[in-house]
């Protein structure tokens, strides 16, 4: 089996993670639904449609040239321990915000600067970690409607940058390239932000939006 | 003399600090231009316009009743505490970017977590430190150009915030409550973000807008 191509979604059954799955495969592309239980990626991959498979997350992350991990915070050490050994030379995208309930609402970076620093820390050097997504409110991700927000993507190549930021447009939002993966604190940041924001002016799903004339890079 | 309503404007001889203090003063509200020598600050404030003066930072600082700090990260910890015995009781909003030049492109927040949690710090319990006005295109600002950016106002107490939301708007943006002053790491990396977009797109000052709807809190 050829992994070209093939974007797997670790915590593929989570709100994030199969709104991601379905957009991507409503685009076209090959992609696995990984899970810690292999019979849920397979439940999930069925009933979100054609083009999409499921697996368990070490075995979907096996079989792709992507692996996009969408877990909390809390799960992440474990899950990238997992899926580690399959994933040298690969790009993941890691899109974990260190939200740390109960206090969602406060800004609480990790010791490593960011979760996308942490993510590189834990995966080591033959990995090359990109992080995007922070900002997307998964539900609206996951009826098609507008979002209203555009996805910052950070990483310290510019070449694997620009696969994830093809990877937004595909699921319908604008990427762009915003630096080196330690700029990821800033849009790890705006979650907790936004969700303040929701609460306090009664938003369903606030998002950021770049403004300003941009020219292809 | 009376400080209600006062407005002083800390390194008012700066970018933004010239921009805020001339919208300001156009809105109608009394500005004092500080700056670190008294004969600059008269000098800009009499170039600015009407409804202007310019002091020593001290006693800018010590005749207003909300006091906007915007000097250089660099200059942060000198001019914090040459205006502390000036500040007691009132409203300090920190408008502090930790860029760490030459890499200005990169998020560098400094140990205390956001330039304004070391304001806070320095400061004092005593001051009410408010943050604000980080992702303003301070050239826009000056010129009255629509700036395209909204202003996330952070601090521990709500009704401060809610005095500086009043300031943006008074300004020109739109303020909006984004939460304690530890949420003012988002805003502060994202100056980061906005410049390396700048850089690579070739935007002329980009920025960032909250897209959903917002009912007044």
């Amino acid at each position: 089996m050829t992994t070209e191509g093939t974007i797997a979604v670790i915590g593929g059954t989570g709100n994030l993670g199969a709104a991601l799955a379905r957009r991507l495969a409503e685009a076209g592309r090959k992609v696995i639904i990984g899970s810690r239980s292999a019979e849920a990626a397979q439940r999930a991959a069925s009933e979100f449609g054609s083009g999409l498979t499921g697996l368990a997350n070490e075995q979907a992350a096996e079989a792709a040239e992507i692996v996009i991990v969408t877990v909390p915070f809390a799960a992440q050490e474990a899950t990238l321990a997992a899926i580690r050994p399959y994933v040298a030379g690969k790009i993941v995208v890691d899109t974990t915000v260190p939200l740390m309930p109960p206090k969602v609402m406060r800004v609480q970076l990790p010791p490593e600067g960011s979760a996308a620093q942490r993510a590189q820390k834990l995966l080591g050097e033959g990995v090359t970690v990109v992080s995007a997504f922070h900002n997307v409110a998964a539900h609206k991700l996951a009826t098609g409607e507008e979002l209203g927000c555009d996805v910052l993507v950070f990483g310290d190549e510019k070449a694997a940058r620009a696969k994830v930021v093809t990877l937004a447009a595909q699921a319908g939002m604008r990427g762009i390239h915003a630096g080196p993966l330690a700029n990821s604190a800033s849009a790890e940041a705006m979650t907790s932000v936004l969700i303040f924001i929701n609460k306090n002016y009664q938003v369903d799903g606030a998002g950021i939006k770049i403004t300003g004339a941009l020219k292809e890079s």
